[in-house]
Parts: C-alpha cells; sequence; structure tokens
C-alpha cells in the first residue's frame, strides 16, 4: 500500500516539532504550515538527486522564511541527503552540527544559500534563475534547464528587498522562478494585519508575475498549481493558504506557535492527533522508504543529463565555468596592460581605471558579469560592445539593474551561488549602505562577487554629504571576510582587480574615485605589489624618521607630503595600503617591516579614522573626516577639510617638534 | 494682467538651467520636467508662509527624488524663503551656500528633511504624515491639521524602502499624505523600460493607496489630481506624466538630460522659446511679484491658527512637545529607578533593563512613541497598557511596523523632524544593515530617535551568525554623529535611556543584549557615569599593572578576569565604556586618565577588534571575535570562541611574561 502524502508530509511535522523542542529554539510553526506543500514540491516537481547535491543541473530550492530550517533539514534527511542524519536532526542548532539554527550554504551540502534574515532568499533566488537563464542561452539547455523555487512568509514579501527583487524577475520574465508564499496571516507580533493589510497577488502582478492562491494543505489543489506554475511564461507567486503549525492541536493557527512553544503534553496531543506512535526521531520504516524513493527519483534524469554533458562540445568550458575555474591565459591581457600601465602613467579617476582594467578582463573571462544600479556611466563598469542580459537575450553580460542596489547585490549573491558565472556589479560607495544586508551574507557564504563603488570619498564634490562616504570604508573592512580595495592609480586597480577576481571564496569591493589622481606606481616591480595589502611604495630619501600610510586617491597627498617633507631633509617613507585584509593575512615579519619603527607615523585617508591606529598606533597623525562632508568642488573640499600635503607635512613637522 | 502660470513654471524652468550650468553640475532635467506640477502645488494648495518655515501646522514638502533640488531652491527663491536669495542661488552646490547639492535639512531653512539617497524622502514622509496624525489625535485638528506632500522620481519606486514606506503608508491609511510621481519614463540608464517595466498605479493600490494619473505638463489637470487626492480616504498617488527637461528644446525628453548636459547654445534657444529676455538669475518683475504673493498667501491662514493657539488650553504642552523639551520631571521616576537598581542588584539580559527603563520614561514622556519591527516581545520596547498607533486611533503610542526596518528607521526620522514626538523603535542589532542609509540619514540631520538594537553579539546563541552581530557595534561606530550605546546592567542601560533621550541633535542606538548578565554597577555614584563615555568601572586592588576595558555583556567577563588576575596580585583595573563618541567629547585630560598608562591594556569586546587600538594602542591585547559566530547556545559559544575570564586572564599574564 502506498504511503499518504500526508503521512509524509506529518513526518515533517513530527521532526520539527521534536528538533525545536529538543534544541528549546527553533521553529515549528513555519514547517508545520509548509509541510505539505513542501512534500508536493520534493515528491513531484523539484528536479534533483539526494546523492548528488552539486548535480550542476538540479533545480534550486531555497527557503527565504530560513528561520524554518527544520522544513529543510527534514526534507533533506528523509530523502536521503548524506549530510544531514538523524543524528544531525538530533542536534538541530549545536556547536558544530550540519543543522545551524538557519540554513548555511557551504556548511550543510543540500543548502543552496544561507537564509534568516527576511526578503534575501527571494532575492538570492532571483539571481539563481538569472544566471540559469544566462548559462542556458550560453551552453544550451540540454546542459542547463532547471527551475529556482521560493518559500517566503510574510516577513520576506514585507522587506524593501523582496521588491526589488521581485521588480528584476519581472522586468526579466524570469518563468522558471516560483515563489510559494507561506500565507498563513502571522507574524511574530500578532496576525500579519497588525502590520499589512496589502494585497501581496496584486502586488506581484503589478510587477509582471503570474500569480495565484491555493489551499496549502490541499496536496491535489498545491500539485494542480505547482504544474500551472511550471507553465507561465513569466515568474510564479503562489499564495499558500495555510495554518500556522499545522496539526499541532490548539496551538494550530496561533501567531505564538511560531516558535519554541509547544509543551510536552501538546507535542504528545499532536502525535497523537497524526496517528503517529513512535518515540522522537524515530520514523516509519515504510514512510522513509517511501521519502527515500523521493531522493532517488532524479536518478535517471541526472544520468541522462550526464550522457548529454559527456558528449557535448561545450562539456569543457561548462565544466570549468561551474567549477569556477579560470579560463587559461584569463590575465593575460591585464598584466600587458599593467605592464603598459607603469610606462604610460596614465592620470586618471581610479573608476575609469578600473574601466580599463575590466576592457581587458572581461573579454578574456566569460563567465563575468557586470551590471550598475543605474549609474553605469559613472561607474565605468560597461564594456563596450557587450550585449544587455535582458529578455529573451538571456546571453548578454551586462545587466541594467536598475535603482536597486540591495536587490542587485543579493541577486549578485545568487548568481555566484548558482555557479558557471562571477558578477560583478556597480553603484556609489555611499549606497553600499544599501546593499550592505546582502555583502554580508556574500561575506558569511563566500561568494564571489566585485562590488564595484565608485565616488568614494569627498572626492565626489559637489554632489554633498548625502553622497559622500566617509565612514563606508571603515565600516566595510570591519566586516568579516570581505576585501575591500581602495586602490590608487592604474597599476594598483588593475592588481586589485586581478585579486578581487581570484578571490573564489571571498567577496570583494572595489572603493574607486570620481576625481583624477596621478600614477603612483611607475616602476615595474614584476609582482602583484597590491597582493600584500600593504607595501612600500616610496622608500625614504634621508634617514627615515617618518612613515606616511595612505590608500586610493590619498597616496598621492602623502607622495608629495613626502616631497615637502623631504625637501626639508626629514627623511620620510610612504606605505600604500589598498587592502587591509590582505595585509593582515601576511607574515607578522612582513607586517612589522611594512610598518616600520619611525619616530612619527601618520595615516591619510579622506574617511574616518576607526581602525587606522592600527597602522599609527593611538598616538598616531590621522588625516581624514571627523565627520561628514560637504557640498563644493572637491578640490575646495579637500583644502576645507584640510586634507593636503601641506596639512600632512605641517602636523608630522609639529610633531617632530 | 495677472501672471500666467505657465511662465511661473518656466521660471523655475529657466533658473534651473542657469545653476546648473553655472555649477558644472547638478540636475536641471527634474526640475524642468516636474516645474508645472510644483507651481500648481506651492501656489494653490500648500499651505506655508514663506516668512515662517518654522509654522507647526505647515504642510510638509519633500523632495524624495533629492538630485532635483533646484526645484526645490527656486521655489524657496521664488516664494520669498529668506535664506535663499538670488546670490544663494548663484552660489548653488559651491562651499558654504545655503544651496548645496542637495537639500539639506538643518542647512537651509524651508528644507523639511535631507534628500537625494533615492527612496528616503518618501519613507521620511511617512514618518511625518505619521507625526502629525498622531499629534492630531493628541491635540486636537484645530492645532495639528496639515498634509504632507511628495515629489519622487522612477529611482525612488524602485528602492526597496518605497514598498515598505508605502506598505506602512496603506496600513495606517495615512490620507494625508500624497505622493506626486515623476512619471517620466527616465533614469540615468536610459528609459525607465530598460530596467522597469511594472505598474506602479496598481503596485500601489495594492497596498491601499488611492491613485491616479494625470498629464503633468496640464496645469488644470495636475490642480483638478491635486484636489482630488485632498478628499481620498487614504494615501494618494499621482503618476505625473511629464518630459524630462521640458522646455529645453531638443533636450526635452532626452534621459541625457537627467543632469548637467545642456550646452550655452541650447539654453539660449530654450530660453528664446519660453520667451525669456533677460540675463542669467534675472527675473521679470510681475513674476516675482506673482511667486511672492504665492509665498504669502499662507500668512492669513498662519495668523488664524495663531490666534487658536493663543487661547488654546493646550497651547503649553503643545509648544513644549514641538520645541523637543522635555516635560518637567521628566527623569524622575527613571533615577528613582536607577537608585533602586544600584540596590537590588538585578540579574538580567540588558534588553530587559531597557524595558524596565522604559516602563518608567515612556508614562514620563508623552512625546515618546515606541515600536518594533515585528519583535515586540524580544525587543522589550511595549509599555504594558499602551495602545497601539493604528487608524482610526493614531493617539496610540506603539506602532506595530511589521518586518521593515529600513522603513521604520526613515519614517522615525520624518516623526523627528516633523517634531512633537521622540520615536524609538526595535530590531535584532543585526538588521541595523537593513535599516543603515536611513540611520545615517537621521546622523546627518541631527534627528532625535533611539534606535533599540537588540540581540546584540554572539550571546544570540543558536540562530547562528546571520543572526549575530560582530562587526556591527564598530560599524556604527564608525558613523559620524551616532550615539552607540552598549551598556553593561540595569544602571548603566537606564543612564543610557537618559543620555539618548537628551540627545537632541543626535540620533542613538542601543545595543542590548539578549542573554542575562550580573549588576555590575552596585554602588550608587551621584551621576550619569555613562555620561562620560567610559569611566573606571573597578579600582586596581594592588598597584596597577593592568587596565581592562569592556563594553556591554563583556563589562562581567571584565571584572570575573580581574578577580583572577588580583587573586594572583596582578593589580587590574576596570573601565566600563558604553558610549565611545561621548567619550571622545571629554576633555584630554580626563581620557589620558581613564586610558591610564598600565603594563598591559586588553579590551573585551564580543564583537571585532576594529577601532579598539585607540584604547588598547595596536599592540594591547583584544578579546574578541575574529569572523562570523556559529549556531549553538550563547554559552557554548563564548567558551568556544574563548570569550571568558579565563581567556582574558590567560592572555594578560602571557604578556606580563
Amino acid at each position: 500500500m502506498p504511503v499518504s502524502p500526508v503521512k509524509m508530509a506529518d513526518a515533517i511535522r513530527v521532526l520539527s516539532m521534536d528538533a525545536v523542542h529538543r534544541a528549546k529554539s527553533g521553529h515549528q510553526g513555519m514547517p508545520m504550515g509548509m509541510a505539505d506543500v513542501a512534500t508536493v514540491l520534493w515528491t513531484k516537481f523539484l528536479k534533483f538527486d539526494a546523492s548528488r547535491p552539486d548535480w550542476a543541473d538540479r533545480d534550486r530550492f531555497v527557503l527565504s522564511a530560513g528561520h524554518g530550517s527544520m522544513l529543510l533539514y527534514a526534507l533533506l534527511h528523509l530523502t536521503g541527503f548524506k549530510a544531514v542524519t538523524m543524528d544531525q536532526v538530533r542536534n538541530f542548532r549545536q556547536w558544530g552540527s550540519n543543522t545551524p539554527g538557519h540554513p548555511e550554504f557551504g556548511h550543510t551540502p543540500g543548502v543552496e544559500t544561507t537564509t534568516g534574515p527576511l526578503g534575501q532568499g527571494i532575492a538570492t533566488a532571483v539571481g539563481m534563475a538569472m544566471a540559469e537563464r544566462h548559462l542556458a542561452a550560453r551552453f544550451g539547455e540540454d546542459l542547463v534547464d532547471h527551475r529556482t523555487w521560493v518559500i517566503a512568509g510574510d516577513g520576506c514579501l514585507m522587506e524593501g528587498v523582496s521588491h526589488e527583487a521581485a521588480s528584476i524577475a519581472g522586468r526579466f520574465r524570469l518563468n522558471r522562478l516560483t515563489v510559494l508564499f507561506d500565507d498563513n496571516n502571522t507574524t511574530i507580533d500578532g496576525e500579519a494585519t497588525i502590520a499589512e493589510t496589502g494585497d501581496q497577488l496584486a502586488r506581484f502582478k503589478a510587477y509582471g508575475w503570474a500569480v495565484r492562491a491555493v489551499d496549502g494543505h490541499d496536496h491535489g489543489k498545491i500539485a494542480a498549481a505547482l504544474r500551472w506554475a511550471t507553465k507561465q511564461d513569466r515568474p510564479t507567486l503562489i499564495a499558500c493558504r495555510t495554518r500556522i503549525s499545522k496539526g499541532a492541536g490548539p496551538k494550530e493557527g496561533d501567531p505564538h506557535s511560531h516558535g519554541y512553544t509547544l509543551f510536552d503534553g501538546e507535542i504528545a496531543e499532536a502525535r497523537k492527533a497524526m496517528g503517529w506512535n513512535l518515540p522522537p526521531f524515530e520514523l516509519p520504516e515504510d514512510l522513509v522508504k517511501a521519502w527515500r524513493r523521493a531522493g532517488r527519483k532524479g536518478v535517471r534524469t541526472r544520468k541522462s543529463w550526464q550522457g548529454r554533458l559527456a558528449t557535448s562540445p561545450k562539456a569543457g568550458d561548462f565544466q570549468r565555468a561551474m567549477a569556477g575555474e579560470l579560463p587559461a591565459g584569463a590575465f593575460e591581457a591585464l598584466d600587458a596592460h599593467i605592464a603598459a600601465a607603469v610606462d604610460a602613467r596614465p592620470a586618471a579617476a581610479t573608476r575609469q581605471h578600473s574601466g580599463s582594467a575590466l576592457d581587458h578582463l572581461f573579454p578574456a573571462i566569460p563567465e563575468m558579469i557586470g551590471g550598475s544600479a543605474d549609474l553605469t556611466g559613472s561607474n565605468n563598469t560597461f564594456v563596450k560592445g557587450t550585449a544587455a542580459f535582458d529578455v529573451p537575450d538571456y546571453a548578454g553580460r551586462y545587466v541594467h539593474w536598475g535603482v536597486r542596489e540591495h536587490g542587485m547585490a543579493a541577486a549578485m549573491n545568487g548568481m555566484a551561488l548558482h555557479g558557471g558565472v562571477i558578477p560583478f556589479s556597480g553603484t556609489f560607495l555611499v549606497f553600499s549602505d544599501y546593499s550592505r544586508p546582502a555583502i554580508r551574507l556574500g561575506a558569511l557564504m563566500g561568494a564571489r562577487v566585485v562590488h564595484v563603488m565608485t565616488h568614494d570619498s569627498i572626492g565626489v564634490g559637489e554632489d554633498g554629504p548625502t553622497h559622500q562616504p566617509v565612514e563606508h570604508v571603515a565600516s566595510l573592512r570591519a566586516m568579516p571576510n570581505l576585501l575591500v580595495f581602495r586602490p590608487a592609480d592604474a597599476v594598483e586597480t588593475a592588481e586589485c582587480w586581478k585579486l578581487a577576481v581570484s578571490a573564489r571564496t571571498t567577496p570583494s569591493v572595489m572603493a574607486l574615485s570620481r576625481q583624477k589622481v596621478p600614477a603612483v606606481r611607475t616602476a615595474a616591480s614584476g609582482e602583484n605589489l597590491s597582493a600584500h595589502g600593504a607595501y612600500q611604495l616610496a622608500a625614504a630619501g634621508s634617514p627615515a624618521r617618518v612613515t606616511l600610510f595612505a590608500t586610493g586617491t590619498e597616496v598621492a597627498v602623502a607622495l608629495a607630503a613626502r616631497d615637502l617633507l623631504e625637501a626639508e631633509g626629514i627623511g620620510t617613507r610612504v606605505v600604500s595600503a589598498p587592502c587591509w585584509e590582505l595585509f593582515e593575512a601576511q607574515t607578522d615579519r612582513y607586517k612589522a617591516a611594512v610598518i616600520g619603527e619611525t619616530e612619527v607615523r601618520a595615516a591619510v585617508e579622506a574617511g574616518v579614522r576607526m581602525g587606522w591606529d592600527r597602522f599609527i598606533g593611538a598616538d598616531g597623525i590621522f588625516v581624514g573626516m571627523k565627520g561628514f562632508g560637504a557640498s563644493a568642488p572637491a578640490e575646495r573640499l579637500y583644502e576645507a577639510f584640510a586634507i593636503t600635503p601641506q596639512a600632512v607635512a605641517d602636523a608630522v613637522r609639529q610633531k617632530l617638534g
């Protein structure tokens, strides 16, 4: 006798109750509410093979409502993913387990993306769906032909990033994307209507999605809705009308059953009502078998796909791209460009140098896909002749993201997680604040994405303090596993691009100037000096008494200050520090040598001091910003805020006494 | 003969062209496109008196598309606001002028809020409209009865925060709010359809707004639409179909005419086509007169309002509230609570201490209005018995913001700018990333808002790294004009609340723990020690060889480490540093004394090191986080990441040799 799908769903419910109860924390409300939808999806629609979590052409499943992680762990366990044994389920939310409080990419095979901060999952999924269409266009649908499924809750849809993501998906008609909205009218503070009276279906329809509602506990209707979704020519939202904690007896439908709130007796009662007689963390054999069958149902499809791959002329390139390996000779043109720049000494804004670097990098690495949040001309992210990523030409490699910094950054994460592409984007550095939640998630997941962020200081000039980052470089440096590059000229910019693209498990920020700067790297080095994070750019002309540290556009200021001081016989060395994170990874000996032991240490950066004491000590000289900027031409601002060679030299002289 | 309204609009166009041309930067596209709509609004609908920019019952006008600042400066100049003379218009975007690149609140009287980062204006305006309804409920519509008008562009509506803001406005049926959408199908990268194919009218309708479109160059139809807006029972969006740079000859309608792109000849041609013969920055006398009349049309209404105020029994309270002055005895109950806590030594999470502080503060200050982004129980922001802010009971003082951290923070700014209320909100500290753009704008504007941010470290425990802030305290400390409080116990938490509410021109963040901590302030101090930002909490028992610095939940760790060290005869003092910004404002002498000159300096904070070198030096000991956290019970994490008294004592001993 076949196992009833309702029983299969109950297995998710019982495991969720048990795991949350044992951990004394976590959330059973969503897993129990969405168990039916998830069962239909995973047993009948989701293309996957539990034995191969890394199969390239699998469907992607994103649990945007990441607090409901037990739903995902239950599914992974039940379908037979090796990483999630019953012991792991028992160790839900414990140190070292594969079942952390929220799903973590890279930690648990089978988890496609880290979720928890609401709205991120849906936005990340949009990037996955974009990558899928792009790679399908590049490699053909015999190799790339899969869907992205998202489960999202009220919270996800309230978050602003859901708006940006849904707009992007609608604009690009991502018809392989389906969002299953857990429409249970429940949020932590009470019924969702306490804060939400909007019509989500109408909203998504306005974005160009196909939408419908379904009883989220009727397996037949759910299946019909999912089938419908696969046949639309646009992204789809299905509002699944569910009851939170479905099956939890008196707590069913109660907003307070969102998290760890079920008492022993209540759980016992719920189990009884489901006809469930086994002790915690034990499952009926026939049920396990039925679930494992679902976990194997994609095997044949996968094997057939592997057959196609084996005979595809594109196999090598496809596998290389999906493995994240760069093509042979990826940096040849860029290296030649660097060598030429050493001689040519071009004076320009570092954003322009970045554009030049991209001119050499982008054609050599077909995985690179660029874009900007509506600042293409300002960000210099567009390589001439590149086609736009668009419907139906998904082969295009430039994305017009619209004014959606947050959605853009999150979608880039999704692209990188999907694999096969290396995304980079553009906006102003000050707007890194908008994309910060997604930048952080990328850092946590180790996603290779490059955030090009121009207009990186008061050098912005007339646009004034709303557009002048002063604390952003510092605040990004505070974030773990993020490379913050602030290059000084053409050579450093190209070097940093090389490092960013090569950093396979770390996202990068390129902080680039609006204003023109002179070349500072005017001698051949034979190596990528920026790779050290910080290095001595200019030795002292006489015995060194002073060390000046600087980044980006202020390296030229430091060099000019050095000229002033050396002219007075004050030996002054200059250290350029384009990437603090890479510097910290150097040997103690190297770091000590770069920092040196001169009488005076000073730093120049058109931002706040925070963090610089590591280089100059608490009693070092800092020439930079103490507060917000102002609106005026850039040169005027540098004068007004006294970030000049003269000011540096004056401060040093005063300190020397 | 009356001056034609079209001519009046042309005055805005010509001034915008002239100012942008002279500054060689800025944006004439939007001011020229929206000149007609703005003229109708400011001459026929907007309630204001140019001679009294601070009249409490004026309508609020928000230029959400802040790059079009010349529209606002032209209006302020033309209607006779003293701060914006023609000289100021000539000095557009220059150092020290009242006409910076983007409108800046507090800098130019008549500017209601700082805008530029897209989407912020509309979200700030929602807060203004909420404050208006709330104060109308408190003081009556004879004192408070005005509207909030917003001009927003495609970019504002693409930003995620527009979604959150519009949802909030729809939920609370803010019918005094009207958004005039500059619907010109133009963004910087080209026609808006390059990135946007959604239906904005349908979207806003889904939020519960009343919506319509209008020809944005037909004065009669514009007036009819604005009149319609004033009669709706919900917020209103009017899509004004306009042509960018309307009147700029061949550049009219061209996406590239967004910013500074008009040539001399083109401007001359445009002037000619408008029949405009005067040189730059000169205006026909009759036209000036007509505009000045518009600037005075509110005088009678204002005087009548002042008459009502003069006889109102609520006048004193109203004026005090609008002036931002606290009621007499505002801190009496809180001070008593502090004194009691010194004796009672309650052990609890600092978020609970914050809740207790609010229990004493909230009833004493009727201007305080609280809320949470759907984490009320976790944030301890709700004071028992408080009514919810809701339709139609706008007198309620607790806002259920929904899962909308960004919209909440921006709306709080708007509430504070409107005046008469002191808003505070709640979310998890890790989600400060979501609200960061609005936190920054509040800091730039000097808005008195309090961001309660709980779950402030790995002490979050099982929820794992997505929910554990490690870099957030550092990144917020990097922001100018923001008080970042991280109190250690009941006494410090209450002290910090007092400081936050008293900081009239600085927003505050309260970083509070999920987990329980012991009391550390167990002796009466006679003053608010937290006001010094950092202070010696425990002197050394024997000659001081070691100083331990800590904040928040790690102060107890430092005290326990001190016990270990003192037991071995190592004299150890402990400094608590709940607010770095206030510490930096102390005298050099005080700061030097607090930091001291012991052999070893160490800091303990369950976050990243960035910034701590200022206290401990580059060679100081830091016990904290080096990367992201993990999912496990909190105590396990403190052990695993070695943030323990033992680890501190070990590191100190090792350093002492």
